[in-house]
């Protein structure tokens, strides 16, 4: 039975319910965060909880906890009762329950619910995965990570049904922002990393911001600058960035085959920088 | 005590909970309907069920009622057993609960909620508001009537900030969408009345359509075109249209008076049509 935390209490999931008058229900007025955890040890929580208070910051809900120890106790707790030692914590916040009206309610408390999910492995995804690019239909204000995510799951349907893993988005003007789940990198035709810069077109991922981070330090070039479709096409390697799933080689955009259709030598070698990066977190 | 229906039961609104794993909770994967009664009579059924099963069509839910009659007996149930004779049935109709998972779950069943509002007079709102301009920041389907409001929340919040009733949502080339509530029209400097087209950007509101039809036929000539911030200001007059509120005259926008400060006789010719056509439903 896996065990939830909502509002105070720990609940099995399958019995865990909101009220149907919540703002995020109603409204997608919340945000959320996926921390993933190996040995039972949080991975990149800093980075986390940080987006997590702007993110809150951004729709002003004040941040719900005492402090960031109250709420590491919460997910520590999660995690033992739960039982799996790897896995991922997912954290989401609404404005809370209030008689629907689109403006914000007055004296309302925050409803929380945490949850873990068990690590899916999958290790043919490292093998390489494919990507379409479609139009990016999303709001304004992709940086914050709000659960007003329709047109993700939209997109992340269509890629299931295009039979690839992601969908590339691209605006008007032919540039690629992100995939609808991950973010997205080439080694461009100089060599360098390339990928979107942050801004309200893209959700500053924590992964991505990590493997810019290593690949400066590891003496890579980093160029943090939107990429056409045509220079995503003419790349000498391509790879996606999430959470959950780290980093993926991807082998083809739009049936356009990107190195020879094998993971590319930076993005192995990135894969290598990073998963160490991790694992000296609980070692 | 208010009650709702919850997947088959009637509930008291109050202890009405959906799963902490509903798609609509989760994701913002579902869409609303707002109908209006008065005298126990739903007014425009026919259109709020047609554009229902046109958002569940647009991101591919079933409808989940074995027909439309089975639906207007269970809020015809409501509307007895919450005993008021005027008020707003609210339709959320998510794609069911599901582990957490942005592509579509497999054999879900679909979550339903239907609640009941007593309707809020406020004979004030019909003297005139208030308009801000501010930029559209909304995704790219705003034609479907989907839960994912968050950026509707933030700008009828922004519009409680500053004192006005409602934000008008500008395009990057300043012509107006709508507002995040309600359908923005002008009477223009050549006695049109105009509004945006039903495409992408807007809504198709109920009302809107009615308006339209109704103004037609009643000799006035209607112009569906997008008009600019600048045509805004130097209209002869303007209102705006919702289920909730009818129409309502605007009587300044951005600081701007309109129709010098007072109701403009269009618009009051419109409200007495619409009044009566109303009314006709139920009388």
């Amino acid at each position: 039975m896996s065990l939830s935390f909502v509002n105070g209490r720990y609940i099995a999931k399958k019995e865990a319910k909101i009220s149907i008058e919540d703002r995020g229900f109603n409204f997608a007025d919340g945000v959320y965060e996926l921390v993933k955890f190996s040995n039972n040890t949080l991975l990149n929580f800093e980075h986390h909880l940080k987006r997590l208070e702007n993110s809150l910051l951004s729709i002003e809900i004040e941040f719900p906890f005492t402090n960031k120890i109250s709420l590491q106790i919460i997910i520590n707790n999660l995690i033992k009762l739960n039982a799996f030692e790897d896995g991922y914590v997912y954290i989401q916040i609404t404005r809370g329950t209030a008689k629907r009206d689109h403006k914000f309610p007055k004296n309302t408390k925050c409803n929380i619910v945490i949850s873990i999910f068990p690590e899916k492995k999958n290790k043919n995804l490292l093998k390489g995965i494919k990507i379409k690019v479609l139009p990016d239909l999303r709001w304004n204000r992709c940086d914050i990570k709000s659960i007003s995510l329709l047109p993700n799951v939209l997109g992340k349907e269509k890629a299931n049904k295009l039979g690839v893993y992601e969908i590339w988005q691209k605006k008007k003007n032919s540039e690629i922002t992100e995939g609808t789940t991950s973010n997205s990198f080439i080694v461009n035709v100089n060599n360098e990393i390339q990928t979107h810069p942050k801004n309200n077109n893209i959700l500053g991922g924590v992964t991505r911001n990590l493997i810019i981070e290593l690949a400066r330090k590891n003496n890579f070039v980093v160029k943090e600058k939107a990429f056409t479709i045509k220079e995503a096409y003419s790349c000498q390697e391509a790879f996606l960035t999430s959470t959950t799933v780290g980093i993926l080689p991807v082998l083809s955009i739009d049936d356009t085959e990107i190195s020879s259709g094998k993971p590319g030598k930076i993005t192995k070698k990135l894969i290598s920088i990073f998963q160490k990066f991790q694992r000296k977190q609980y070692l």
